[in-house]
C-alpha cells in the first residue's frame, strides 16, 4: 500500500501530520507513505524511517487561496504534486487536511472522475448516539445537484459502507423535509424515484432531526442541504458546550460538579469527534482521496490513513465503478 | 384586538389552548379570544368568561391528515373555521397548534396572500446563546424557491424584526455553504445579487455552523434548506441531552453531581426552548397567522397570543404590504 500525503495542509501540519504518518506506518503492515512538502520542516518531526519518505515541495496552499485557481498555478504545492503522485500511480491514495476546495479541484481536475460518475461527493461520517455513525453524502462538493448525482452518491455511499464499515445490507435513506413518500422538493422527489430502483437498501425519506439517532447508515442529500446539515450539527454542538461550560462555572456548587463530571464531559466530547471514524471521502474519483479535517491532530491523521488504507484494500474505487457500469448496461437493456 | 384559536389543535388541546387563553385575556388589555372547536370539551376547562368566546366546529383536521385535501374536505374543521373568521374580518390574526401543512393551506386559499407576494413563509423565531434569537425563514413553507422569494423573505423578516422584536436596523443574512460573496449554488448567488440592493441591512452569507452565535436577527433560506437547518438544530440538542442524561446517570458519583446542577441543567434546556419566542409565523398573509409547536403547553400559547397582538398593533401585515408596493414602485421607475 503506497500512500501519498499532503504534510502542509491543516492547522497543525507537518508536525501533526508528520507524527499521524509514524504511528501508521509502525502499526500497519505493508504501508509506504510518502509525504509532500517542506522538507526541512518536515525532517524537524521525522527521524530516518525506511516506510517514510518525503518529496519537497516549494509551494504551498493556504485556506484563503481560491482553489480552482491555486490548483492551477500553484503548481508545485504539496497538495498538487500529492494530487499528481496519485494519478500517474505512484500511490494508491492521498489525504490531506488542506483547503477543502482545493483537494476538491486537485481530484477532480489532476486525478479525475472514475468513468460514468456525473459528479464527486464529499463524505464525512458522523458520530450517532448508538456509536456506530453515520454516512452523510454530499457535503459540498457539488452545490447544485441533479437527481441523477443523489442517485450516484446513494450507490458510492452503499458501496463504502458495506467494503470498508462493514455493514452487510447499508440502510441508504434520502434527507428531505418529511418522512412520507412524496415529500420533498422537486429534486428529493425526483431522486427517491430513481433511488427506490436502484440496487439499494432504500429505506425511503429520513428527517434531519433523526440524523443523530442512527436512523440510516447513509443518507443523501445534495451539496448545499447536506453543507447546512453538517455545520448545523457542529455548530449545535459547539454552542451547547459553551453554554454547559457556562453553566459550570456558574458557582461554586457547580464547579465541583463538573470537577467530578469532568472525565464523562471529556468522553461524552470524545463520542461526538467524528475524526475517529477518519476524514471525509471524496467519493467518485480515479483513487481514494481523503479530506481530513483542518484542526486534526495526530490521532486524526491516523484515523485517515487507515480509512485510506481500507479504501483501497477492499477495492471500494473499483466496486463503485463496477456497479455503475452494471447499471448503466441495465438502462441499455431496459430501452 | 381580537384573536382566534384553534382549541383543537396541537398534543395537549384542548385543555392547554384553553389555559394559555384564559391567562392572555387576564394579563393583556382590551385582547377578545375566539376558541373554534369541540364546545363541551373546551367548556371543560373553562369557566364563564366575557373576553373569550367559544364557536362548537365538529371536525378536528389531525396530524395524520394531507394538509391541502383536508382543508378542502373537513369544511367544519376548528382550523378551517378558524381561518375563515379571519377572512371575513371577525378576527385580526390566529392561531393554531395543529397540522402545519393544513395551516399553511388554510392561510393560503382561505386568508390568502398579502397582494405582490410571491409565496408565504414559514418563520420560527430560534435561540441564540445571548438570549435573543434569530428568526429563520422560510422553514418548509416553500420547497422550490426562487431567488425573488428569497428577496420577499428579507423583506418580511426585517420588518418583522423591527416591528416585533424592536431591532432597529436588523442584520439580515442569507445561509450559504460559505461566507465569502460569491459562494453558493444557483439559488443563493442570484438572491444575494437581489438582497444586496433591497431596502435592508443585509450582512451577506452567513453559515449554518454561526445559527446560534447571532451571527444575524434574521436568517434567509429557501424551505428545504430551513427545514433541513431547523430539524437538524432540534435533533443535535435533542441528542446531545440524551447523551447527558447517561452520563449524569452513570455512576453514583454523576447521579450526585446531577443532583446539584438540576436547576442549572433545567435552565439551560429553557434557553433551547423556542416557544419563548412565541410560534412560527405565517409570513405573507393578508393577516399575521402564528404556528404554535405541536408540543404547546399554555405557555407556549400565551407566548404564540402575545406575539400575534404584536404583529397585529405594529401594523406588521399592512408594512410588509406598503413595503413590497414601494419596491415594485422603484423597480418600474427604474425601467
Amino acid at each position: 500500500m503506497r500512500l501519498a500525503i499532503d504534510a502542509m495542509g491543516g492547522d497543525h501540519a507537518p508536525e501533526e501530520i508528520v507524527r499521524g504518518a509514524i504511528k501508521a506506518v509502525s502499526e500497519i503492515d505493508n504501508l509506504h507513505i510518502t509525504l509532500y512538502g517542506d522538507k526541512a520542516k518536515i525532517n524537524q518531526y521525522l527521524s530516518a524511517n525506511e516506510n517514510i519518505d518525503v518529496v519537497h515541495t516549494t509551494e504551498v496552499i493556504t485556506s484563503d487561496d481560491e482553489p480552482v485557481r491555486a490548483v492551477r498555478k500553484k503548481k508545485d504545492a504539496s497538495l498538487v504534486v500529492m494530487a499528481k503522485a496519485v494519478k500517474q500511480n505512484q500511490a494508491d491514495a492521498c489525504i490531506s487536511a488542506g483547503n477543502t476546495g482545493a483537494l476538491m479541484s486537485a481530484g477532480l481536475f489532476v486525478i479525475g472522475r472514475i468513468p460514468g460518475i456525473e459528479r464527486p461527493a464529499l463524505s464525512p461520517t458522523l458520530p450517532t448516539l448508538d456509536g456506530k455513525g453515520f454516512l452523510l453524502l454530499d457535503v459540498g462538493a457539488n452545490v447544485d445537484a441533479k437527481p441523477s448525482h443523489l442517485l450516484q452518491y446513494a450507490i458510492m455511499g452503499s458501496v463504502y459502507a458495506q467494503k470498508v464499515r462493514g455493514i452487510a445490507e447499508p440502510k441508504i435513506g434520502l434527507l428531505n423535509v418529511g418522512t412520507e413518500d412524496g415529500k420533498g422538493n422537486d429534486l428529493t422527489k425526483r431522486a427517491f424515484s430513481l433511488m427506490k430502483e436502484a440496487p439499494i437498501n432504500f429505506v425511503g425519506n429520513v428527517e434531519a432531526r433523526d440524523l443523530l439517532s442512527g436512523v440510516a447508515d447513509v443518507v443523501v442529500t445534495d451539496g448545499f442541504s447536506g453543507n447546512v446539515a453538517l455545520k448545523t450539527i457542529e455548530g449545535t454542538a459547539e454552542s451547547m458546550f459553551s453554554m454547559l461550560k457556562q453553566v459550570f462555572m456558574g458557582s461554586f456548587k457547580t464547579k465541583l460538579a463538573a470537577g467530578v463530571m469532568k472525565k464523562d464531559l471529556t468522553e461524552l466530547k470524545n463520542q461526538l469527534d467524528y475524526s475517529e471514524y477518519g476524514g471525509a471521502g471524496l467519493f467518485g474519483l480515479g483513487a481514494p482521496v481523503i479530506k481530513a479535517h483542518g484542526s486534526s491532530n495526530s490521532r486524526a491523521i491516523f484515523n485517515a490513513i487507515k480509512q485510506a488504507c481500507h479504501m483501497v484494500e477492499f477495492n471500494v474505487t473499483d466496486t463503485i465503478k463496477e456497479t455503475i457500469e452494471a447499471m448503466e448496461i441495465d438502462k441499455e437493456d431496459n430501452v
